[in-house]
This record gives C-alpha cells, sequence and structure tokens, in this order.
C-alpha cells in the first residue's frame, strides 16, 4: 500500500471542519497532520479550541492535536491542505499555501471563477484535472496546486444534470427552488429565532452562484487544456430558501433540452446507469453510484436520504414532465457530505489515484 | 343595520371549521347558529366534541352549542352554510344542502370544476357570482346557490397574477414551487415523525388542483353569464412541498408574459395598487388592500407575515428578472384564512353586498 | 382622564424592548415618547435601527421615532423609563436614569438582590411599592424610583406559590423544572444548529436565579417599610432547560408545605380564587384573574396557552399528589410578556393607581 | 463459534420492530428468520407492508421477507421471539408464543408487574433471569421463557440509580422530570400540530410505570430465586412532558439516599465506574461501559449524545447538590435503542451467555 499523505485542515473548529475530521480521522490514505483555525483557537489543544456539533464524539487521535493559526509556513509539510475557511479570509490564505506548492482543496466561493482553477464536483467533472499542469507552469509549482469544490446546492445540481446532457444533450433552460438545511450556514449561523416555524426565503449570494457555476461544472475543457469552455447557451434561474432542517438541501428542478424531450422513462433509466470516473479510479470515498434513485412519490426526504451511501450520492426522485419545460424532478443533497468536505475529499482522493499528489 | 343572517357550519369540529368558528364568533352580520360535525360528534356540546387546536379559546357562544349530524333537514332555517367538510363527504351534503335552498360555501374540491360552479377567490374574481342566477334556475331554487373556495395554494398564487394580468395581458408560462405549513393537512394530518428535521416533496393532488384551478378562477365569465371561459393559453407547472411550518403557504414563482416582460418596478407598482372588489364593496373581512407589497431581502415569511391584514392579505416579495422566464418573486398565503375559511366568509360577505344572500 | 405619562423605552431594538414597544404603543396612559439603544443604532429611525422580529408589525407612530443613546439627560422629560436593557449595561444606565428622578422599571437582574430596591411581580407583590418612600430618602428623589421584575421563570413560579402560602401557610420545599422557549434569550440568541431536534439542560444562571427570587418576591416587607424579610425557610431547587418553543415556560412544580398538605381540590380551589391587588386597582393590562386554571389532562401547552389573557396570567393544571413531596403540578407563562415587558408595564400602572408616579 | 439462533420479530413494522431490525440485521448470533405483524401485513413481502421510517434503508437480507400474521404457530422453528407489538395485543400473543416453549423478550407492559416474569434492564439487573428455572417449572416448558424490558423512560432512570444504590445504600426519595422524543409515541404517534413549537406535559400512563418499575428492577430476587423483592422504601415522582425531539429522552433526576449524601465528586466517580454483567459477558451489544460521563455544562443533549456508544448508554452529566434533596443530574437515554429494541437485543445475548437459550 502506498504511504499516506499528510493533510492540514483549514477553518477546523468551524462546521466544514468538523466534517473534515470525521471523514479523515480513519481514512485509509490521508493522515491529519495539522490543524489550522483563527489565531483566537491558536496554541489549544483542538478538543479545547472547537464548539463540536456532531453527533459522533471528536475522534481521540485529532482531540489532543494543537491548533495552530493558517500561516503557510506552518503547513508546508503537508501533503495536502483541505480548506473550510470562510470567504473573507479563504482568499489570502489559501494562496499563501498554494505558494508554498501544497495541494490545497478548498469550500470558499473565493477562487471558483477564476479562470485557471478548476471547480470541481468529483462524480462530474474530475476531467477538470487535467488543466493542473497549466495551472503549476503559471505559478511555477512542482507539487502544489489549488481547485475548488462548488457551492453546495451547486453540487446537488450538477450530478443529475451531467447525466441529462450526456445522455440527451445540451439543456436549454433550467430553473430550480432549493430548500436548505441550517447547517449550510455554519455555526452559530441561522438563530433560532429566524427558522423555528418558518422559512427564510433568501439565501444571500447563493442564487448567483448557482446560475454561474453549473456552466463552469458541466462546461468544457479546452483542447489544450489551458482553459475551460463555459455553457454558452444554458440559462439557469435559481430561488434558494431557508428551512428548519438540520443537513440536506432537497432541490425541486424543472429543466428543458435544446434537442426536445427525453421520456420520464428514458430519464430514469439514464439517471440510474450514470456512473463516474471517481468510482472507476477505486476511489475510498466514492459512492458506489453517484444517484441513488428512487421512485417513491414521497421522496427525496432530508431525514430519509441524506445518509444514502454515506452522504456521497445525490438522491433524484419524483421525475415528471414539466408542463412548462420539459422534465422536472426533486433531488437531495448531504450538503456538508457531498456538498462540502466530502467533495473535497473525494476530490483529493481522485488527485492521488491520478498521480497528481 | 341589517339583520343578521344565520349561519350553519359543517365540519365545525375540524381545522377549518375551527378557523371558521373563531372568524364568525363576533361577527358583525353573521350569526353563528347551527354546528355541524359527523354522527360521532352529534348530539355533544361543541366543546365536548371537538379537540381544540387554536390559540385563541372556545367562543363562550360556541362552547355549549350542540353539534347536529349534517343533514339538510336541520339546517334549513340557516341563511348561509359554510362548508369545511372533506372531500371524501362534501360532495353529497353540500348538495343535498343547496337542494334545500340554503346558499352554500364550500372549501372541497368536489365541485371546483364543475360548469355551474364559481370557482372564487375573494379578491380576485368576484364577478363570477354573476353566474348565480343562472345556477339558481337550472337547480330551480330561490335564494339557495353553490359557490366554492380555490385550492389553498391557488388562491395565493392567484392574487398576484391576477394584478399582473389586469396590468400586463396575459401570461403564457408560470412556474411555481410551494412550501406548505402543516396546518393545510388537517389534523392528526401529518405525523410529527414525518416532518420534523424534514421537508415532504409531495402533497396529494396539489399539483394538479393548482395546475387546472389558475385557469378558471382568472379566466372569465362569458358574456351570456351561463358558463366560465378557462385561460386557453396559460401553462401552469405546480411543485409542491410540506415544510415544518405551522401556518403559512409560502410560494415561490416565475411567469412568462405573451406581451413581453415588464420592468421588476413596474411589477412592484401594480402589486401595490391593486385593489378588489370586496373592499370597494365594504366588506367586513376585507383586508385594506389584497396585497402585502414587501421590499425586504429576505421577506415574505410564514411566522411574520402570515398574519398581516389578519390573515386576508397575500404578501409578496422579492420581485427580481427570472433569466428564464420573465419575471419572478416569492409569496406568502395564510392557508387556513385566506387560504380556507377566510375566503369563504368574506365570500358571503360579498354575497350579501351583492343582495344574493 | 388623567393626562397621559411620557414614556421612555431602553434597549428599545431588543426582544423585551419590541414587546415594550407593542404593548405601548396603544396604551391608555402612557405615551411612547423616547426610544434608547446602542451608539449603532442612536441616530437612526427605529425602524431602520431595528430588526423587528414580531408577528405584528412596527407601530406606525413608532417606526418613524429616531433612537437615542441611553443617557440620562436625553430622558429627563419622560415620566417613566422601562428597561429592557442587557445586565451588562443595565446596572450603570438605571443608576443614572434613576438620579434623574425618573420612575425606572428594570428586566435586568442587576438590582433585583439589592435591598433597597423591590422585586415586584404585579399580580404577587404590589404591596412592596410601600418601600419606595424609603428609597426615595435613601437617594434624594421627589418622584423617581427603581423597581425590578423577576426573571422570567420566577415570575410564573411565584403565581401559584403566593396563592398557595395565602392559603395554606408556608412551603418548606419546592422543586421546580423549567422547559424555556427560545425567545428568552433573544436575538440572535439560541443558534438553531443549537436548538433542533434538541433540547438544551442548561441555561446559564437561571437556576440561581429562581433559588434566590422566590424567597424575596413571596416573602415580606418589613412593618417600618425599609426592608424585606426574605422567606427564612423556603428552600428551592431548579433545573433549567432550552426547549425548541417560541414563545412560553412550562414549569413542573413539586412542593411540601411546612403546616401539612392540603388536597388536590383545595388546592384547584385555591388557584381558581386567587386574585390581586392590580385586578383591583383596575389596571389596564391586569388579567381578569392572576391564574388560568385547566383541568384537561394535557394541558397546559405553550402554543395553545401561552396568550391566555393576553399572556399575563399564569395558567395552571395537572394538579395532583407528589409522592415525594406533598403536591405537584404544571405551569405555563409567556416569558416575554407576563415574564418580561408585561411585567414592567403592568407594574407602572400600580404605580400610577398608587400615586406614585 | 456457535451455531446462529434463529429470531422471529413480532410488531415488525412498527417503529420499535424496524429498530429491531437494523440492530438484527447483521448481527453475529442472532439471524432474522421470521417477521410477525398484524392481518393486513401478512402475506405481503416486508419492504412492501412496512412504512420505512429510519435514516439507514431497510437490510437487503430482510426486505423480501414475506411477514406472518403472530400466530405461535408460524413462529414455532424460532429460538427467540422479540416483541415490539404494542400493549393491546401483546398479552395474548407473546404468552401463545411462551406457550409454543419460545424465548420471548417483550418490549410491552403487559407482563411488566408479573411476579414470575422478570422485568430487566440488561445492563441493570441481568442476575434476575436467575428467576428463569422456576418460570418454566410454572408453565411446564424446556428452553421457552418470557422477559420484559423497561419502559423506555425507566430503562435511563435505572441505570444511574443502580450505580449509585451500589455505592451508597438505598435512596429513599426520588423525583424525576422526563423530556421524552417523538419516536417514543411510534408511527403516526404525535400529529404534527400538537409539537412543533410546543410542548405536551402529559404522557399517558407513563409516570405510573415509571413509579412502579423502578422498585421491581433494582430489587431483589429472592433467595431461592422464586420471586422478586420490591424496594420497600424508595419513592419514586415523576412528571413526564413530550418534546419535539426525534430520538433521545431527557430526563432531570433528584434523590435523596437514606444513608446520608455522598459528595458530587462521590458521585461522579461511582458513575464513572460503574460496570455490568453484560460487559463482562463479552456480550455484542454491550456498551464499553453502561453510562458515559460528561462535565460539559450544557450537555447530555438529545441531539449529540444519544448516540453514544451506538445508543446503548446512559449519558449522565450535570451532577451538583440538590437544594431540596441531596444530589440532582441529568441523564440522557436512546428511547428506540436502549430504551427499547437495544435491551432486548442484549437481554438475548446476556441469555445465550448464561446458557438460557
Amino acid at each position: 500500500m502506498a504511504p499516506t499523505k499528510k493533510v492540514g485542515i483549514l477553518g477546523a473548529t468551524g462546521t466544514v471542519g468538523q466534517r473534515f475530521i470525521l471523514l479523515l480521522s480513519e481514512h485509509p490514505i490521508f493522515t491529519i497532520h495539522a490543524l489550522g483555525a483563527s489565531s483566537r483557537s491558536a496554541g489549544k489543544a483542538y478538543k479545547d479550541a472547537v464548539r463540536w456539533k456532531q453527533s459522533r464524539p471528536i475522534p481521540d487521535n485529532v482531540a489532543q492535536l494543537v491548533v495552530k493559526s493558517c500561516e503557510a509556513e506552518l503547513f508546508k509539510d503537508c501533503d495536502v491542505v483541505f480548506s473550510g475557511l470562510d470567504a473573507d479570509v479563504a482568499g489570502d490564505i489559501e494562496m499563501a499555501m498554494l505558494k508554498q506548492d501544497i495541494a490545497v482543496f478548498s469550500n470558499a466561493k473565493n477562487y471558483r471563477r477564476d479562470p485557471t482553477v478548476p471547480l470541481i464536483v468529483p462524480t462530474v467533472n474530475a476531467d477538470h484535472f487535467d488543466l493542473i499542469p497549466h495551472q503549476r507552469q503559471l505559478n511555477n509549482l512542482k507539487k502544489g496546486f489549488l481547485i475548488t469544490n462548488a457551492n453546495c446546492s451547486t453540487t446537488g445540481l450538477v450530478v443529475p444534470l451531467k447525466a441529462l446532457q450526456d445522455a440527451f444533450g445540451p439543456m436549454s433552460h433550467i430553473i430550480v427552488n432549493t430548500q436548505q438545511a441550517i447547517s449550510g450556514a455554519g455555526y452559530p449561523g441561522v438563530p433560532s429565532l429566524d427558522i423555528l416555524d418558518n422559512v427564510v426565503p433568501h439565501i444571500g449570494g447563493e442564487e448567483e452562484k448557482i446560475e454561474w457555476e453549473v456552466g463552469k461544472i458541466i462546461g468544457d475543457i479546452s483542447e489544450d487544456k489551458k482553459s475551460f469552455v463555459l455553457l454558452p447557451n444554458t440559462i439557469v434561474s435559481a430561488t434558494c430558501t431557508r428551512v428548519p432542517v438540520l443537513d440536506g438541501h432537497l432541490e425541486s428542478v424543472s429543466v428543458k433540452f435544446a434537442n426536445g424531450s427525453p421520456s420520464v422513462e428514458q430519464v430514469y433509466q439514464v439517471l440510474e446507469q450514470y456512473s463516474s470516473e471517481a468510482e472507476k479510479l477505486g476511489c475510498h470515498s466514492a459512492p458506489q453510484k453517484p444517484i441513488v434513485v428512487t421512485y417513491d412519490a414521497d421522496r427525496p426526504q432530508p431525514r430519509l436520504d441524506r445518509e444514502n451511501l454515506k452522504g456521497q450520492a445525490v438522491t433524484v426522485g419524483r421525475v415528471r414532465p414539466c408542463p412548462v419545460l420539459d422534465i422536472k424532478f426533486v433531488l437531495l443533497i448531504h450538503n456538508t457530505v457531498l456538498g462540502a468536505a466530502g467533495s473535497s475529499v473525494l476530490n483529493a482522493e481522485i488527485a492521488v489515484a491520478k498521480g497528481l499528489i
């Protein structure tokens, strides 16, 4: 077996950071080597620095690790750095890590629109890793690189969209309505007075992210592997709401195909049969299949389906004709697993499998 | 002041029936005269027959009323009958009441598609009462008639749609996503194990109701006042979900106009200025205006906006361009007030004002 | 009718402050004259300074009032100041207001244990106002004075305890378990990730407050009206938990009487018949009776009973023998009405009725 | 390794039955052999008969099993029968199974007070199995016997009480307040309209169960192993409430010791060191230790602690002096694992280890 890789986790005390720790504490190829957080936490044992909010306890091998501040110098012996940092600090810190020649996997929005940074959903566009040699050349790096995840809602959306696009050609119009879990806002995040017995029909910046990111993720990489070709003719309209659910974003989607509508049966078949490079590469965290299809009339549901295939699959159901566009369906994504830390970890496993780390 | 009208309430122990009692117990022109429920409740004092679930107590003048079974004979001295009956029994009972020459206001779905029964949302299509003379003639009645409310979600939707259609002409396409409160399912209704920390993306029959009812309500009545002209070219696509909210349905709507899109500012202006016959007739339960417009980025919200104008207004906000259709917005309706009993009561007040009762 | 009194509200943008505004915006003897908040809010119109979280909208006559900073000088033309300030700033500001010779009604804990400050629950110990002349003398004041409310949970508890003590003599032991609403923690207060699908069995300082405050409130005032005689032999043990409820604290109480146990029937009778000086003085906000007794096996419940008598009554039910102590029962208090702002307003009405303002 | 035992599950489609299936589908010594449910379900494949409400999917080896009606004849080739039947049918069916000479583990209340039926909490009183030979003799059985679990709330309570009694001698008085999860009421169980934004301070029969069962479970078995000696001088007073929590009952407990109070430190030490026969026998489902002690001021919490040691441990925290009795603390039990199916399974493992099966 290959030697394990040393990993650092930035923003280790936050909601995404806690999930990273659960996913990595018993990982076959990654070993948690360093934890980074704000200067307020630096110098403390992790268990004293964190307000742990997971239902599983802090892993023993992490509880006593001393948290560092997020200076690149302190992480230079890491092979990989996973970042769960907030956008307001992620930009500078992640760039500094990259310049240390570290492989950086970011959950923040800062570099998603950067034309030299792949925006990768692991079960959708692992081929976008092909741009890494070009990125390294630009930055004069030997082994470091920078990859970002997509926004959690976007991630759930692009998995079935990619399956449909592969099978039926380009989609001209997509309307999506999300009902997003409170864990997506971090901790303390959403005040309980705002969400108990309530729905909040607004999440700052979320609609814009979805409407833009889809076009990069299920778009192409250029032949020379030096740029991304965003989808030119696929228009997305999003409405995002927050609901009193702990984990799991539900999304209602209507799509119109440029070349005519498939039947409901064809859509179900394509979703069932969709597979991705991640499984084929035998990655540890890859779900058996990227999409779990449900035929029950009242599924998917956040509480019952978010753990499907350990939270790394998207569950899709209620496929039916849309009287206005062509086809409509409902999907569910575990927002802090595949929608955040789980994507990063799987992306890193893919990078290892591809020899990039 | 005119003499008050005697009213009966059918399904008086149910969720809608309880709301009728709160709305009618201190009404200036209606007096609660008779309560009807299943044979299991008949013969009991109302307070002993009901499982009261409202936050205000049972009105004193109702608590001791003896509940009757829903036989038309027993309600023949009522001027008006409000029905909160379930669809499985509403059909026969409401028809029997009509044949007793009583004015019947139904909340059930049974007669909504009947071409001789007006489907009226009071702040939208009070002109559909014009068909009553024809209905009476067909049924050989002197003072009785039968009116139905719309489905609760449809009711919220058609108020702004009517405003927009009046101002900007026909809409060709409408996509609506609802997030509906548990009170819409009655009592015991939704099991708590199904909805706590969860969303259920399915409400049986609801999507079909919305997709059909819109076309009748904001359609026309024929010149001879003997039939309804359903909208021929307005297509509606609905997705309905249940959320852990007590009262208040939230709906995300996208619309496309047949004759080109108005601006966001024009839409706001039209929504602000919309008025209906109900206010002009001076009806007691008419809201000051049918639509409350909110400009806050995160409104409307069920818990904060459902009581706006005593629950008889629809609150609309987040008007913005839709990249796929033309305009999108979010609305909120109090599902058991304007969405059910409140519509019936206001419809009855309109009928009195028009001299039909 | 007497001329109205000008009132100021400190902490006007907070949860308690918002409730003050709802209670006072249409009050027969008090007129909202000034609003105070932090320097961040000062200078702004109230509607722009506040994050309004009530289900009723901001009253029109308040929305445009310009918020002041909480300097005593700026409130000197107020007859009364109601304070919803947090404990960390309440001490100095309230003292400064007192020194301006203003009648101050505080919701904070700072002066509750001060031997010269009455701790008054309006339907329990209005006779403690008798110490005001002594307090004025000590502070060299003509019309100002300082009164505090009790903690919200204590307030609910002492109302039935006072009734029982008046009828059956002293209680030797009291055990109370509370299940408290999230609104008690203010805004943003409890993070939703902490309370959805959860109970938190700890509220900092709350148990100590309850265990101490009971003895002052249902204790005596000395014959010379210059000091309070705390209950010497009544021991209280409290456990406090936070539950996912918006408003309304539920408390399970067991009591042991020093002179032998009354019967359940006697307890019910005493609770039913309890009355307080507040009603007798004809105060506007006094509930018809201080205690609403319920005989339903599953009541009181927060959602169904918190609005009883406009939130100014305590609802008590499930009176039954306690195998360990003597009698146990369950009570409910609306924590932001009688448990906070409502107590202050009613206390001020009592003070007016007694000629102290 | 010993040959596996064939097990039947009665009430297999219910909430407790579903949990049995999850616990037994990959069990080292038990194999699911037969499923029993009502006649309505009999004859259907399990996946078609059940409304599955668990977050993990139906195990593959169970989904296609055909459900039987609960006739003893149909279960006679089972070595063990686990019953999750409701009390209204459990009495006759479980007795019929016993007469078939089957080892029956019941979750229902029917036989808990039977003087010849052990009431066993596996980490508390496994020595009560010693009565089985006497029970067999009375019923003329060779290998069958009947054991019951305790009520879920009682189960949580007796684990720390047993630890305290073993160390500090008898307790004279115990007051307990429970906050119980909705899953305790089965499905459909608690209507969402009753529990959202609410607490219900009553669970029918629950308080009586707790007050009685404690005395049998932590009481003795007679020297001749033919009867149980209930605690003669330990009085329990319970108040039970339902809260909007999915799984996990929280209990606030105060106890008085007959022989004087231990210190808080002594109590913590005793709870930490408590161990039970179940671990010592090496049972598969035994938790590493029966009690998880938490020292955080705001723990245990249902959402964060219910899965501790796979739901088979009781979590105890907030140990502190009780001003009225001696010591108070807060505990949490997973009501559908250790509080129901998990107790039965562990009891059966103990019985196997003791050679009774």
